[in-house]
């Protein structure tokens, strides 16, 4: 993982988990269980994407201060909740970041293990939105990711457009900071002008 | 595999990926969330048992095209889902012999591993409705194979024939028509005749 | 696995199991559900650890009988549930030795794999808390362990102490009573007195 990459994981796991500590406070969970969640909302989408891949050992068991990381930020944010209201926006774009460095790393990780474009830019998605998923499921709301802005779909484009530029002869410190980019500000264009994918609304008379 | 059963198996994945996209669609998911839960439910069930048993490669990571064909099916489905509510009967009729041929895939793949005759039938059932169990998280529902008629019970039931059978003289082939006609016409008497396994109706003063 | 530990785990399953019986008979499952949903509870926190580990084979795997103990033991919850309200204090007894068990065969586990001390703890907090989250998830419940008297911080608090513990002369044999005992008199002080983890409570005007 090159160097501006790992220190923008580190930020988005930070910020991440201050996500799934505020929907576990939204939940009324008691402080260890904001502690998982936050946890979980950080590191599950990166630990989905090792037990599929069968890629040992995960990320939090070789490194397992990132599990105190995510633990301090869930405490931090329990101490500075009011304050982060006004931090909406912040928020909104260390997330932004961090979907995209997460999908980054994920098409990182199945590119070392050889698999095919389709499975590293699954693997890319998996990693950047399956945390978000894990913490809706936790706290008992239908996953948002698949209801607002442009969200997963970033993430898959923004695989699609790190697999093609690795035919490039772009170093793979500029694939990074393009893709970092471009995913960035597509984010933030589909938060500003409320892109969304189109939904699929189905209703029939009850049964299966 | 076999030849038939993997034609039927492609057949019932795209059937389980269709339903998946009709459960999204009442939760009026986007099209990515609609393609997300498709393939979950058609490729989640034989995915949990691969990475409980340490079974590697999953079968969609060493066959990406599978990806392709659930992600297809789910936006078909989109298409034509007013069309749908008349195919009832035949997605009915699909779906029974998919859970077999589900539960026969992954009596195989443990009994190729060696494993006890308890695990192969397990690894049947896991495989047979851990899709649609995936599919009722994510959108919110409790799990439907453990409230309708006989479904999961087929899937064990099949799972103890097919294992039985392995002791006969019979031919792989014979063993596999003959699990497919026997749980297709069980699970097809079980909804025609509204066959189903009796509740635990379990009622307390609140508390845990 | 030390005998007494292990005699205290195969009483753990069976207790576990029942209250995922009990778990699935309030959401009116039919028997498979609730065979289901007890062996998930009582085996699944054993296995989201195993797999994360990367830790093959699962126990249930080694060891299919496990399986038949805790679906007999939730068919026999069927029978006696009425029974079974007047014991609820032997439950919760049963469970806070269960809940300590589990720790330290996590812990154990992570140990013997050669892990970092805040993995090993890790590793029994999942195997002490996992099987219930996942119970309360199969039931559409918002997980319990987060939201009740010190459930998981007994479990952590255990698994400190023992990887401190791992540190004295004392035999292995002591270092489990010892957690046993002080884990269980804890959990049962927690229920008795109430105590509780604060909570943290987060409004916000919607939106994320």
């Amino acid at each position: 993982m090159p160097d501006l990459l790992h220190i923008v994981y580190l930020v988005a796991i930070t910020a991440e988990a201050m996500t799934g500590a505020m929907s576990a406070g939204r939940r009324q969970m008691d402080l260890f269980g904001v502690c998982f969640v936050a946890t979980v909302t950080a590191l599950g989408g990166g630990s989905v994407r090792d037990v599929l891949l069968g890629h040992y050992p995960l990320s939090w068991v070789a490194h397992p201060e990132y599990l105190w990381y995510t633990a301090a930020a869930a405490l931090v944010t329990t101490l500075i909740a009011r304050a982060l209201r006004y931090l909406r926006l912040v928020f909104l774009m260390v997330d932004a970041l961090g979907l995209v460095a997460f999908t980054l790393i994920g098409c990182d990780v199945a590119l070392r293990l050889g698999h095919a474009p389709t499975i590293v830019v699954v693997a890319g998605v998996i990693t950047g939105v399956c945390g978000g998923i894990l913490r809706d499921i936790f706290c008992g709301d239908i996953p948002l990711v698949f209801r607002r802005e442009l969200y997963a779909s970033v993430s898959a484009l923004v695989g699609v457009a790190y697999v093609a530029l690795q035919a490039s002869p772009l170093a793979h410190g500029a694939q990074v900071v393009i893709c970092l980019i471009g995913g960035f500000l597509l984010r933030a264009a589909a938060i500003r002008f409320d892109w969304k994918v189109p939904r699929f609304v189905y209703h029939d008379d009850g049964g299966h």
